[in-house]
């Protein structure tokens, strides 16, 4: 199942409004064929697990299957994966985490073992449930999975003064920023950054055939009052920049009902507070710059809260080093 | 020499106005004895590894003498280490660090070079200066080594609400802040803070027989208008609790003049803010609790550079998580 996760990460900012699921085909401890699912419209996992089995000439009678996700049972733009599992004559399957969807969960099961096939759930369902974070998020509650973003000095001040064109954090730091906007569907600004960093929100990073995610500005000014030549203003492949305002709630229903299940937000200490102090952020993302700014601009705003234990608490915090700046990373609790 | 630092740093926050030296006697590759200086008025560091030598039987003829600094060659309270050195038989020495008075540097050299012994130095000399950051903070400037700690959310939000009597951070790094208070000659904070959350600022580490810290205020109001309850107006073995008022490069003057070589700030924004303002801070400690506080209260203030590359920058950084919570250490630096 470790490897099906490995393989669903692959997917991961390409497939919304799906999941992006990974698979591994097994006989007797020897790994027959893996796959994912690389977009919309695409054949899902299980089918390219399949495909890559036969096509090094295995025969799949006897084997099974592991998923990250229990496999589709409707036909959507593709067969249901149930028939393909059938067909191929795989004798068990394993899947991580169950559909979230009510009115499909569970049906896979009962397709299977009518059909005489042995099934197994609940392997690594945290992880499954992290890899598919976003399509979770959007299935139960019609909001995408929002992480926030923030680069800031050791004492809390935002990224870089105005105008100075410089970085806060490191290279390394910067590098795995682009790691991250490759995982995601959406990256959101607010006006004012848009105007103050003319920032690029695009993906520069390593990954092949990677998707642009779609660049949205929270903005009550007609493009958010951006120049004519500003990055944001120029088309890219994933199309021209959205400028919304609004309710936040509003705006990130909106986006999820559009497919997008991942949002990425890179902006100032405002939009951030507002997005925390509407609970609206899953995953925190700090890379904090060894030095001490002091000064006004803190990086995030909000009311806050005034009982400690009201505070918003990281879970599944990680540390981990970029050149000499430090990412903090965790899951957003309040609890 | 490793071994002199890790033996001079046993008398850390104990030997003001004396540097906490180490010394190791070595023969061979073997280790005869070793010391460190504990408490000014005892003899050194050099006396105590001969001495430590000779009582498990030693002839100390032949061997050499590490040590973290020059030895002394003038008679203060106790005869001079050069002496004692001289009478051992010890026929090499090696220091890591000169001695920072330019009277007394190069002293100790030219008596045992004259007296026939092998003289070398410069060995982990950033390491020694390190241990005798104090001492060589006050014999150059006249100031003490300050240190600044601070415990904050990832936003660099302030450690606890008022009167919630709660901890931003975890019980790992609160052990961690007593061996910090531990290393210190004198903890600082602020009026404000002590009427706040009337704090103890006394060592209740493991270090067996450990030095009290001296208790300083910094506040307009006489005894900071303390209620005669608060901890800080109970006497400990560190004597009164002193209140100063003033100009803060005065008042760490003034500390450094009363022998304190190292100052650990323990205080809310405002104080910090000051002192990094007035340049007065070497060290930084912060504790970093995974949650994202929002709100008004940040826990470093001050004016703040404008320009990026004036901000102090740390150097010599290090990560270390304490449970749930990381600390972020380093030297300050404008440069």
């Amino acid at each position: 199942m470790e490897l099906a996760l490995r393989e669903g990460e692959k997917g991961q900012g390409q497939t919304a409004p799906n999941p992006s699921v990974g698979a591994v085909v097994v006989r007797g401890g020897e790994i027959l064929g893996k796959g994912y699912h690389p977009g919309a419209g695409l054949p899902h996992a299980e089918v390219h697990a399949i495909a890559n089995a036969r096509s090094q000439g295995h025969d799949l009678a006897g084997s099974e299957i592991f998923v990250t996700l229990e496999p589709c049972s409707t036909t959507g733009r593709t067969p249901p994966c149930t028939s393909a599992i059938l067909q191929a004559g795989i004798k068990r399957v394993v899947w991580a985490a169950d559909d979230p969807n009510p009115a499909h969960c569970g049906a896979a099961r009962q397709i299977l073992e009518a059909a005489g096939i042995e099934v197994a759930t609940s392997v690594l369902v945290d992880e499954a449930e992290y890899l598919h974070r976003g399509f979770f998020k959007v299935q139960r509650t019609g909001l995408p999975w929002v992480i926030v973003k923030t680069a800031m000095s050791l004492d809390g001040r935002i990224t870089r003064p105005s105008g100075e064109g410089q970085w806060l954090t490191g290279s390394e730091a910067r590098a795995d920023v682009q790691i991250l906007r490759g995982e995601v569907d959406a990256i959101l600004t607010s006006g004012e950054t848009a105007r103050r960093d003319n920032p690029r929100l695009d993906y520069r990073g390593e990954r092949p055939g990677k998707k642009q995610p779609v660049r949205v500005v929270a903005t009550e000014y007609p493009l958010a009052g951006l120049p004519a030549e500003a990055h944001l203003l120029q088309p890219n492949e994933s199309g021209a920049t959205r400028f919304v305002s609004g309710d936040l709630r509003e705006i990130m229903a909106s986006l999820a009902a559009d497919g997008l299940q991942t949002v990425l937000v890179e902006a100032g200490g405002k939009l951030v507070g507002q997005l925390l102090d509407a609970g609206l952020v899953d995953e925190w993302v700090t890379y904090l710059a060894p030095l001490v700014a002091g000064g006004d601009v803190v990086a995030v705003g909000g009311e806050g809260c005034s009982v400690l234990d009201e505070r918003p608490r990281l879970k599944n915090v990680s540390y981990q080093q970029f050149g000499a700046d430090i990412r903090v990373r965790g899951l957003l609790r309040r609890d």
